[in-house]
């Protein structure tokens, strides 16, 4: 699946990820009212605005991106129909061709590992039958359990080429906490990436490992140093837009070839329409101001790129 | 809900918690069987048996103990139908009286977070209508994002009355890998451990604060110091059984009082049928099986307990 996403950013130009974040607070009226009329004010309601929401942004931005990041718990907070939305949202991101990396942070011991990643990349078995729950191409990975919580999404990563972000500088503010403690004069979290880096060597793509990292796009200084401590791993940055982040402060995340890592935003898109700077395109083509919003970010991020 | 958890402690002399972790191959031949023949080899069918093996077991055990701990990795492998017996499974215990543990380590940047407490703990606005998606009583919590990925948890607890369990020392062979890493000479659980403690202050129950910890029961040496580090944290023990953990080694996680600590067992309970000692019960009579383990689960930590 890495080689995919490689393939994907190649033939668009443009690293980046769609996080399909949705609150109810960036779903326009008009798509509201539509499912509440026919789901009335119910959790079914507010799964079926959110899928809506998220079907018009596919629809409008899938060409010009490689992959989209369904953060789970905006669903998870649904309950069993906003989950279900979720599942809708995978599946008809994959249909149209992209990449679905969901942005789960799981992690735990290991057979409660193997069981989230059974669940969300790999296949349940049924009697005599086998069925692939969730589906997702990439996981995100929570690392605090150490070597036996990741090891069994590894192995489920190769066994069915799909492919894994492990959290290793996450973008908030206080990140540096726990992250930042210096073990023997070094950060926990370069400790982490060197993990990373292990980890990944077991399953190589074409040119980047199965294994990949989180590394805010609020930490350019970090991600400068963890790029050369982790250089077959693709990073997910987080961050950029909304939380702070900008094209220039992303180019050390990249390697020389202009790959290695893939960028999200989530507020700035998909939310773009509430932006002074879209705002003329108005809540009813909210999918066009999120276009908009997302040719606006390839170029800057392709502009930082080539003045480097 | 700390309060309530104590309270159910005392009435039952059973600081215990079973954790409702159904594995397929938990769960006897004949409850399967029926599953199928009414859903097919589907993954309706394994959330029924799953539900029906929960229901019974929670039918043969509930008077003895004050809580259970569904971990909803073993549901959510399942996908949307599986999710579904996780909520069914937590509504029937509640019914029940029994406090409900979601064993459910998340943690994630502040909004992120937020999302998932609504969905677990807290309650979702949808229109002018308000739903608890999930409505367990207590939650576990990864740390590793820090204090403004705990945050918004302990913000919908104090609102809702609900509680934590923070992941501190986990029970698994390679925690140490990351958690025990030394900073200025103390490892990594100590640090979360004082943090664990400083939040907590910020919300307390009668005797205990709703902000407790997880300190597996593997590592007894770590449990003693972590107990006078948190002197307030209810601390969620597993690790008991089935990973190796005695009621010799738990004395420590104690306090004086008796109280203080509440140990899991997941497969030592509800797979009993299958161990040796309980299997003149017979796969029929699960739940039965169940009930004795639970029986001398609570007489190996009460004769503990009075011989520390």
């Amino acid at each position: 699946m890495i080689n995919q996403l490689v393939s994907n950013i190649k033939k668009t130009g443009a690293p980046i990820v769609v996080g399909l974040d949705p609150m109810l607070s960036y779903i326009p009226e008009h798509v509201q009212k539509k499912a509440f009329a026919e789901f009335g004010e119910t959790l079914e309601g507010a799964a079926e605005a959110i899928w809506q929401f998220n079907k018009e942004i596919v629809d409008k931005t899938y060409d010009l991106i490689p992959a989209v990041k369904p953060q789970i718990a905006m669903y998870e907070q649904f309950g069993i129909p906003g989950l279900a939305a979720f599942k809708k949202t995978v599946d008809y991101c994959k249909e149209k061709g992209l990449v679905v990396i969901g942005d789960i942070k799981r992690g735990d011991i290991g057979s409660t590992s193997a069981a989230y990643a059974t669940g969300h990349i790999g296949k349940v078995q049924v009697g005599s039958n086998t069925f692939a729950p969730f589906d997702e191409d990439f996981v995100t990975v929570n690392p605090y359990l150490g070597s036996d919580g990741v090891k069994p999404f590894i192995d489920v990563c190769k066994k069915e080429q799909k492919g894994l972000f492990i959290l290793v500088k996450t973008s908030n503010p206080s990140s540096g906490e726990f992250q930042d403690q210096l073990i023997d004069g070094r950060p926990l979290y370069e400790l982490v990436g060197e993990k990373v880096n292990e980890w990944g060597q077991e399953c190589m793509g074409c040119s980047y490992s199965y294994v990949g990292a989180v590394v805010g796009a609020t930490y350019p200084e970090m991600g400068k140093v963890l790029r050369k401590i982790m250089p077959k791993a693709y990073i997910l940055v987080p961050g950029y837009g909304a939380q702070g982040g900008q094209g220039k402060d992303l180019v050390h995340f990249f390697n020389e070839d202009g790959l290695g890592a893939i960028v999200n935003s989530s507020r700035g898109i998909i939310a773009a329409y509430k932006q002074e700077k879209y705002a003329s395109f108005g809540a009813e083509a909210f999918g066009d101001a999120s276009r908009a919003a997302v040719e606006d970010m390839i170029a800057d991020i392709a502009g930082a790129l080539e003045n480097r």
